[in-house]
């Protein structure tokens, strides 16, 4: 079994290949726009809707191009990953589209309704207890019993690769793009963005947003090393992920900016946008537009494509209802 | 001024007409569809998404047509309505858009949001107390005053025709469809598909969908003339109101058949479209969904268009949080 930090970097060659092998299992998303969100920013704001993606989240591209990448032999195997949110979903989905093991290891506190969702996709869940001892410790005896492959959330090379192929439907679907932004948590789709944008169209910006309760990111940007939070709290937990050599490469080579936002400035962007563009976002997706509004400077007059990176939210614990 | 009823029904000519009147004016909206939906019903569902039209609702369409249509003599007196709903918003949308006053009649108990809203588009409102009694009283001495062209939400010829555009750019972007359902309130989304339909594709089947709180066009149209409700009762708060002559025209003639459903059965077909589809649409939008949920049998193996008909929904009181 390879490690994923042993693959080498990815590279444009690995998004086409990506992008053609992962074609019949995802969805072109679409592009909204706004009035009213042009108007708030002074930018022209093209939303590129991965909310819409099967799974409900832009995971899917990666976990689909690992997936589909395997050998018959390797794929027999099945795959296994670690993770509570989007990936473990996504893997789940890719898998049973393979019709192949995929083994899912969550810590036993988590939400009913995700375990619910990754076995509804054909996934199998082995819990661990809610810290990183015992994750690592279960997610090893099951990689040793199963001998499945290792997909990590966000460092795997081909995980990366399939991010890369969100923006470059969005460099297709949009002309005369000036900027990119999108959400950063571990920088998969940060990463996969660097990577498309590096080669096609190295001219336009990129920026990452990230919360202010959570800007490892941010930090480890302007130290020029990665910084790991101690414990990050969020409303928008699919961010709380430190970033690993693969994404740090990426993102330390062609990132232009990282911006960071309140919570209380995600709840009110992901609030106008669900009452404005008629969407169901997470809030980690409100990041980007949270950062736009912040800066404005920085966006005005400038045609920016948006990541809504996921639609995955609990509709009985909207953070507007909080309290 | 000319009551709506004094004018001649709208004819198919009067679409094409209204379409290219309109086009600057709103969005061609896409469709998006839901392998989901579709295995859980059995057809192969389009969901025509008005929710992500201007104003947030396909009454936009109709508003604007009429606004439109207006000489400049007409226009310069501006335009009338009463409505506590979308037809008040998109009204004042279109004609502020025109640079013509728009006047609105609503309770002074209607929701704050409503009526901000109604002022953000620049209409102008007169308060009324909630009773018939009073609002007619009140309405009259506005267009009295006023001279304002009286647009009514859905008996109106203009806006039946403007209604009618969106089945017809339904009919462009999906080929093949064998039925295609909405909700029933007025009925003037639905006058509008059996308007187009019955000239462009008189085999395609038009159902209507309707709470059963709120059933007085079903009991209606099995009656064969026109019943009103007293005071009906539903989550679906768009479909409170009785059919009118206009309407009943195209209802009687050229619907299929009504299907009702449960104030339950609406409230879970919302959930479940937001939750799985990821877009923000209002109760009503979900009766056709909890209907075809409801009647496997009648839609089972067809494509079938969905018109989602708005997206303006209090997000501080879900109806699954209720209580």
């Amino acid at each position: 079994m390879k490690d994923q930090a042993e693959r080498p970097l990815p590279t444009f060659d690995d998004v086409i290949a990506a992008h053609e092998r992962i074609k019949p299992y995802i969805h072109r998303t679409p592009i909204l726009t706004s009035e009213f969100m042009n108007k708030l920013t002074g930018a022209d704001l093209f939303f590129k809707c991965e909310n819409f993606q099967k799974a409900g989240a832009f995971k899917v591209r990666g976990a689909s191009n690992a997936v589909f990448g395997l050998s018959d032999e390797e794929a027999a195997l099945g795959v296994a990953t670690h993770s509570s949110g989007n990936h473990a979903l996504s893997l789940s989905y890719a898998a049973g589209r393979r019709g192949i093991p995929c083994h899912v290891v969550m810590p036993r506190t988590a939400p009913q309704a995700k375990k619910d969702a990754v076995i509804g996709y054909g996934g199998t869940i082995t819990e661990c207890e809610p810290s990183t001892t015992s994750r690592e410790a279960v997610f090893a005896e099951v990689q040793a019993r199963t001998g499945a492959d290792f997909v990590h959330p966000y460092n795997d090379p081909r995980v990366i690769a399939g991010q890369a192929t969100c923006s470059r439907e969005l460099m297709e679907q949009v002309e005369g793009l000036d900027a990119v932004i999108a959400p950063i948590g571990g920088g998969g789709m940060v990463s996969g963005c660097c990577l498309t944008l590096s080669n096609i169209a190295p001219h336009v910006e990129i920026y990452a947003a990230e919360p202010e309760q959570a800007d490892d990111a941010y930090r480890s940007f302007k130290a020029g090393h990665i910084i790991a939070d101690d414990s990050p709290n969020t409303i928008a937990d699919g961010l709380k992920v430190p970033l690993k050599e693969n994404t740090w490469h990426f993102v330390s080579n062609n990132v232009t900016d990282i911006l960071t936002a309140t919570e209380e400035e995600i709840i009110d962007a992901m609030r106008l946008t669900w009452a404005r563009m008629k969407i169901v976002m997470e809030p980690s997706c409100a990041v980007p537009l949270a950062t736009i509004i912040k800066n404005p400077e920085v966006f005005r007059g400038k045609r920016v494509g948006v990541i809504v990176t996921g639609g995955n939210v609990d509709l009985d614990k909207l953070p507007w209802m909080a309290g």
